[in-house]
C-alpha cells in the first residue's frame, strides 16, 4: 500500500479527494492518501503545490517523487532541500482554460470590443470600424509548450497569422515557428497582438523590457497569462503612455494578489484579471498524478519531469 | 462581350472594379462593366445591392440574373418587378468575419470579460470567477446556413457544447442539430448563450418574443448578428429587466442606423455594434460573381440561388 501526502492547501482537499481516489483506483494503484501532519519518513509520493504546507523536503527520505499540481514550478524548482524528482502539471483542463482565455482576449483585441463597449452613445460608427479578417492580423505567441503550443495552433485554426517562439526550434501546424534571440526580434517586430506563455526562469525574467518593447509595432496589444516576471512593469507602463503599446491584459503579476495601489489597476490601457486564465482541474489532474505514480512504480519514464537546471 | 451593371453604391466601385475585372479575367469571361445610368435593355447581369440605384427591374429585359452582393435578400426577394433569377452572396470573407465576430462575443460572454472590465478597482476577485470550461457551456446557434453552420462548427471545435437549429434537418460535425418547432423549444431551453444567424423572412419575424424568451434559462446571453426582425424588441427589453436574459449584444436592428434615442443604446445590459459582424469582401465576392456568370453562360446550376417563395 503506497502512501501519498496531499500537500496542497487543505481547502482543495474536498475537490481532490474523490478525484485522486477514483484516478488511483482506475489505474489499479493501491494507495492511501494522508493529510499533513504525517510522518515524512513514510511518504512515497507528495502531491504538491507551492501554496501547501511542505517547504522542506529533507525528512521525506522515502519519497520517490514530488508531483506538482501547478504548471509553473518557479517556487519549488530552486528549493535546495528537494533531492527527489519533480514533475510539473500538464493537464487537459488547464490547457483548455488557457486556450479559452487567450482566444477570447485575442478576439477581444482583434474585434476592438472594448471600443464598442466604451461607445454605447447613440452614434452609429460603422465606417472604419469593420475589423480586418484574422488572416490579416499577426499574432505572436512567446512560449510553445503544453499551453502556448495549444494556444498558437488554436489561433491558427481560427485563421490568424500566427508566429510562435520558443527556446528550441519547433514545428507546429499552421504556425511560423522561430527560436533564439534573432527569432525573438523577428517575432516582436510583427506582433500586432503578443501573447506571453513562458515560464518564470532566470532567462525569461524581464524579457519584455524597454528595449524589446521598442521592437514591437506601434499600437500593439499585449496579453500576459504566463508569469508576472516576464515583464518589466515600469517599461510596460512607459510604453503604454507613449502609445507604443495600445493595451495590456495581464493575468499574472510579480506580487499576487496585485496590490490595490499598483498603477496597473487604475491605468486606462491595462486590464487586470486575477490569475484566472487557467486552473488545474481536479478530475483530469488526478489522472496525470495517478499515471505518473504508475510510471514511477513500473520504472518507466515519468511524464513532465522538470529539468531543474533549465528551470522548467 | 457580356455587359454587367454594377448596381451597388458608387462609393464601393473603387474596391470592386479591380476585384471584378481580375475575377472575370481569371475565369476567362469577356465582359464590360457599366456604371448607372446605362441602357437597361443591354445588361446581361446585374451586380446588385439593396443600397444601390436599381429598384425597378422591369426594363432589364435582357438580364439573365441579379447577383446580390449581400447575404441577406429580404430587401429584394419580394420585389414584384424582379422576374430574373436572384442569387445571394456566400463569400468566404463574409463567412470568416461572421465566425470571428460570433466566436469573439461568445468567448466574451463565456469568460465574463465585461465583469473584469467593469471591476478594475484594486479588488482581487478570484474565488468564484474562474470560468467553467467551454465543454460545460451550452451554446445554441439558430440558423445553420453558410454563416450559422460555420459558427456552430467553429464553436464546437473550441470545445463548446453546441446545439444548432434550422428549418430542415442537418448533420454537422460536433453539433447537436435540431429542427422544427419542437427542436426550437428544446434548443432555447438549453441556451446559456444564444446566437441568431437566421435570415429575415415572414417565418423568422419576432422568433424571439415574450413566449420563446421565457423558455431560455435564467441569465442567458443573446447575440444577434442575423437580422433585427428576429427579435421582438419590447419583449427583449422586458426579459433583460427581469433578469431572464442577462445581456444582449446586437449587431442588426429593425431600423439602421439604430436611432440615437432607441432604448438599446443606453441599456446597461445591451451592447450595440453597428452592423459590422460580417462584410462582403470584394476579392472573394468577385470570384463568386464571376463563377456564377460562368455557370449561367454554360447553362449550369447557379450557386446560391434564392428560393423566392421561401424568402432566402
Ligand atoms: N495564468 C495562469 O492561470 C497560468 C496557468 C498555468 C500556467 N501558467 C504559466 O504558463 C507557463 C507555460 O506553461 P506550459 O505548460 O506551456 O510550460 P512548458 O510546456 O514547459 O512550455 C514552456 C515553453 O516556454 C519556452 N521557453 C522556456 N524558456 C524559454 C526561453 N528562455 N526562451 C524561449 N523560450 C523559452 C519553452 O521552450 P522549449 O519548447 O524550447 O523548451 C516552451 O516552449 C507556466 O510556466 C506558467 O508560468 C499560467
Ligand atoms: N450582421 C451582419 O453583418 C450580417 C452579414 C451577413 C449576413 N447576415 C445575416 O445572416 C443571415 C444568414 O446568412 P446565411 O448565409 O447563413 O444564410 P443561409 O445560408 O440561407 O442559411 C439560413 C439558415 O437559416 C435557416 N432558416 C431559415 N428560415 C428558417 C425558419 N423559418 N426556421 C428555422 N430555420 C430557418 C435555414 O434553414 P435550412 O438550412 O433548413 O434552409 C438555414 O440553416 C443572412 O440572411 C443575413 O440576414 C448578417
Amino acid at each position: 500500500m503506497l502512501k501519498l501526502l496531499f500537500a496542497d492547501r487543505i481547502e482543495n482537499w474536498p475537490a481532490y479527494e474523490p478525484a485522486l481516489k477514483s484516478a488511483l483506483a482506475e489505474m489499479g494503484i493501491a494507495a492511501e492518501i494522508l493529510l499533513p501532519p504525517a510522518d515524512p519518513g513514510a511518504i512515497d509520493y507528495i502531491v504538491y503545490s507551492p501554496r501547501g504546507p511542505v517547504q522542506d523536503f529533507t525528512a521525506y527520505t522515502r519519497t520517490k517523487a514530488v508531483l506538482n499540481l501547478w504548471a509553473g514550478v518557479e517556487r519549488v524548482v530552486g528549493n535546495p532541500t528537494l533531492t527527489q524528482p519533480l514533475c510539473r502539471m500538464v493537464d487537459e483542463g488547464l490547457e483548455r482554460g488557457m486556450v479559452e482565455w487567450v482566444t477570447g482576449h485575442v478576439l477581444r483585441a482583434h474585434l476592438d470590443i472594448d471600443f464598442f463597449l466604451a461607445h454605447q452613445d447613440g452614434v452609429w460608427r460603422q465606417a472604419g470600424h469593420v475589423p480586418p479578417l484574422a488572416r490579416d492580423r499577426s499574432v505572436v505567441v512567446l512560449g510553445l509548450g503544453a499551453l502556448g503550443g495549444a494556444c498558437a495552433t488554436t489561433l491558427a485554426s481560427l485563421g490568424f497569422a500566427v508566429t510562435g517562439w520558443s527556446r528550441t526550434p519547433k514545428t507546429l501546424a499552421g504556425v511560423t515557428c522561430l527560436s533564439g534571440p534573432e527569432g525573438l526580434r523577428a517575432a516582436l517586430g510583427r506582433a500586432q497582438i503578443l501573447v506571453t506563455v513562458l515560464p518564470n526562469t532566470p532567462e525569461t525574467t524581464d524579457l519584455l523590457n524597454r528595449e524589446t518593447l521598442a521592437l514591437m509595432p506601434r499600437g500593439a496589444v499585449i496579453l500576459n497569462p504566463g508569469r508576472g516576471t516576464l515583464i518589466d512593469d515600469a517599461a510596460l507602463l512607459a510604453a503604454l503612455d507613449t502609445g507604443r503599446i495600445a493595451h495590456a491584459t495581464l493575468d499574472v503579476f510579480r506580487v499576487e494578489p496585485l496590490p490595490p495601489d499598483h498603477p496597473y489597476w487604475a491605468h486606462p490601457k491595462v486590464t487586470v484579471t486575477p490569475h484566472i486564465a487557467a486552473e488545474t482541474r481536479p478530475a483530469s489532474a488526478a489522472r496525470v498524478i495517478a499515471e505518473n505514480i504508475r510510471r514511477f512504480e513500473a520504472g518507466e519514464t515519468p511524464l513532465h519531469l522538470v529539468d531543474r537546471a533549465r528551470g522548467y
